[in-house]
């Protein structure tokens, strides 16, 4: 198989990272990467803190849902939604951006910054690193915006833990089937139905393989997840930061 | 340099197609690295179509903006937020995917598609294939979810143009600094203001290059595009979808 495409299967989560420090050279070779990938119109909305210190760290361990792993990865890069750079554009011409009043600007900016995420997620896996993907940064949203300082127009919108894992994980969490995401000319509801069989199933194994006896299966955990909501403060904050998504128009 | 991290900083957009067809098992490659990626949860609230009818294809063309070249790609991949997934796994659980009522559904579905779409467009290349982002497949979202027959809770956010190009384009669109995007601990106004001399007399560099002489600088073209919105159906067509992002609150 292509190398390539062979790391980027390879994709798992690390939570048991090293104390051994991550230097500057090899975040650079990382972000180069991630710096590359396409956004729209090139528009680049799109910024990233990188957090090596402790307090700031644990505050925003705390803040994203107590997820130790925050503290223990050497650093914690906290993505960005980033519209103040086009603003500092808007206003070299004077011209406003219409485009934040609409909830495509929340579109372009989560699109953006997740094609930037998995680009550098997996430049960090080549560059020897491990990572953990962290969306609970935005449960305490207002707080990540005042630890990084971060002006209007910029939101916090997830987090990467990079470091050296102690001992790669060898476990890989199942997925859906592929026929249940891939769909030829027309989405086909049978396909999804037929799916989230085999991945509870394929879930109670995993479980098993942990020696986790009597875990939720997948469709349990996530409606139970997807059934709370800690995460109301979200709206709010974006509103806060300069975003409007068609707020004040009728249905 | 790391062969992947050499792949990744590789990236850039084909529009020029060869009518050289795609093959099912090509796809299949890229699709099974892009299923491995993460997603918030392990909910997998992502799905895609693949459009290979010239009608579809010629209509996706003309209401993502006549975008000419994903006609001329063999194969068109319109990226989906798809919660529905997830509202089967409520409904064997008797629960309500309470998630939908705030924006953060939204930011969960927009993100978690971005982490998919950059890894598929790093895998189609590994594969050979040639890759054109499309944001614009939002557009006219309401005929995108009519001509591929989305269900509720499901909505086109992005589209990939994947075939085989005539001849590799050797050009790179310039990007911002480093600088500009990647902030050490809290994030530096300064960095960004500064990067914007530099963003602008590059991209004059690769306009002439390319013999465009007289093309708009950076901050011209992105705030001339950021002036205008060509986007207001989107709001309406998420909420007819099922996605409230806290419509009904008082600010």
């Amino acid at each position: 198989m292509n190398p390539v495409l062979e790391h980027l299967c390879a994709h798992r989560s690390e939570r048991d990272f090293s104390a051994r420090p991550v230097d500057d050279e090899t975040l650079a070779a990382v972000f180069e990467a991630t710096r590359r990938a396409p956004t729209w119109n090139n528009a680049q909305n799109v910024s990233w803190v990188t957090v090596r210190d402790p307090r700031t760290k644990a505050a925003l361990a705390r803040c994203s849902g107590n997820q130790a792993w925050i503290e223990r990865a050497p650093v914690f890069v906290v993505l960005l939604m980033d519209f103040h750079k086009t603003e500092l554009a808007a206003g070299r011409h004077g011209r406003r951006q219409l485009v934040l009043d609409n909830v495509n600007s929340v579109l372009i900016g989560a699109l953006d910054t997740g094609i930037l995420m998995g680009t550098m997620m997996a430049a960090a896996r080549a560059a020897g690193l491990g990572v953990c993907p962290i969306g609970g940064v935005r449960r305490g949203m207002d707080e990540a915006i005042e630890l990084l300082r971060l002006p209007r127009l910029v939101a916090p919108l997830a987090g990467v833990c990079l470091g050296y894992p102690h001992a790669a994980s060898k476990v890989r969490k199942p997925r859906m089937a592929l026929e249940a995401s891939w769909h030829p000319e027309a989405y086909d509801r049978e396909r999804v139905a037929e799916a989230i069989d085999a991945m509870d199933a394929d879930m109670d194994g995993y479980s098993r393989g942990l020696g986790r006896e009597g875990a939720q299966n997948w469709s349990d955990a996530v409606s139970s997840r997807y059934a709370a909501d800690a995460y109301g403060g979200v709206g709010p904050a974006l509103r806060r930061q300069g975003f409007c998504f068609e707020w004040e128009e009728g249905v």
